[in-house]
């Protein structure tokens, strides 16, 4: 599949094709505070009061609050979308289509930028941690988790999602060579059975 | 082996039996010069100037730049002298021994902290990245990769590397569940696996 990103124009998920002040104003207000509450205690109801609009409104334009962290994190994809997308097909290549999908997304500043934001917080605080930990658990790993088979599914996918996140630190943040001058093959024919190897058989 | 920080008292590597203002004037400055300039620019002449003491002073505390760094980090351990401990022994369990000293490490906050500082500063500033892949390309990895066979040795260690950076990260910094709260048995038998076959075959 193509790297996010790479269509044109590219429109952020969940923006009402119109446009809207409104929309704007709580997408803003809801960056606010998931950074200063973290995922948990952060409410719709705090963010609509943050944005000066009814909560209904908030409803209106969001399923949920996945759906406004999600809006709020500025990625150009959606991961609700993608990354089911990524997963399906032969679960034998599964390792190898989500070490390229990823790759994609980091390769392009537009798709690691609001993940680097949300490791610089994690490090930055424990405020940061609890909004990242929201992301990655209550976001991502449910996309991928009910897919895996076994007992120990979570704890094999966080392995995983463990080395892909450490991949992209040291390629495009620490950027250290060869890793991060290598080819997507290389780093592709390495990291896919690892990740492979962790998914293990596929929900009967 | 015991995890850093396991012992009573805990000594700085490198730091002078007797104590001396001009070492921990040196220290202070060398945290300043690092996080200003990254690992490359910063010079012990221009630590020695930041620390108001001549560059000799230095040089009778320290064998170079490297040692600087490492007594600046504040690690209860001198990974010069860790890892190539851990490293030595049967090929074979390589893997193991590394998640094991990577998760002792990381399970006490003092052996944390350092490198969460550094992958705050790294995510945070191209300074901060500089000065990680300072350490990762010029301390830590020198001590493994010599002793990993192969053309794609440095590549394959780096892909290691990322595996437990990231392990880390989502075990202690993230805290996500059930990853955070797995014995460390069952981390081992999960990742050493990895990290043995990025290691492949020890030089003959």
């Amino acid at each position: 599949m193509s790297p996010p990103g790479s269509g044109t124009p590219r429109r952020r998920p969940g923006r009402p094709a119109g446009g809207s002040d409104a929309y704007e104003r709580i997408v803003t207000a809801a960056r606010e505070v998931f950074g200063a509450e973290g995922y948990d205690r952060a409410s719709l109801r705090a963010i609509a009061r943050a944005a000066g609009v009814d909560p209904s409104l908030v409803h209106h334009y969001f399923a949920g609050k996945e759906e406004v962290f999600v809006a709020a994190m500025d990625l150009p994809f959606d991961p609700r979308q993608a990354l089911p997308a990524v997963v399906d097909g032969p679960w034998e290549s599964v390792g190898e289509r989500l070490v390229r999908f990823f790759l994609g997304v980091w390769a392009d500043p537009a798709g690691r930028g609001p993940f680097v934001a949300l490791l610089s917080a994690a490090t930055g605080s424990a405020t940061g941690a609890e909004l990242l930990r929201g992301f990655v658990g209550e976001v991502l790993l449910p996309l991928v988790v009910p897919r895996v088979d076994g007992p120990d599914a979570e704890l094999r996918v966080q392995a995983a999602a463990a080395q892909l996140v450490g991949l992209g630190l040291l390629r495009h943040v620490v950027a250290v060579e060869p890793l991060a001058g290598a080819t997507d093959e290389d780093v592709v024919a390495l990291v896919a059975p690892t990740v492979q190897r962790y998914l293990g058989p596929q929900v009967p």
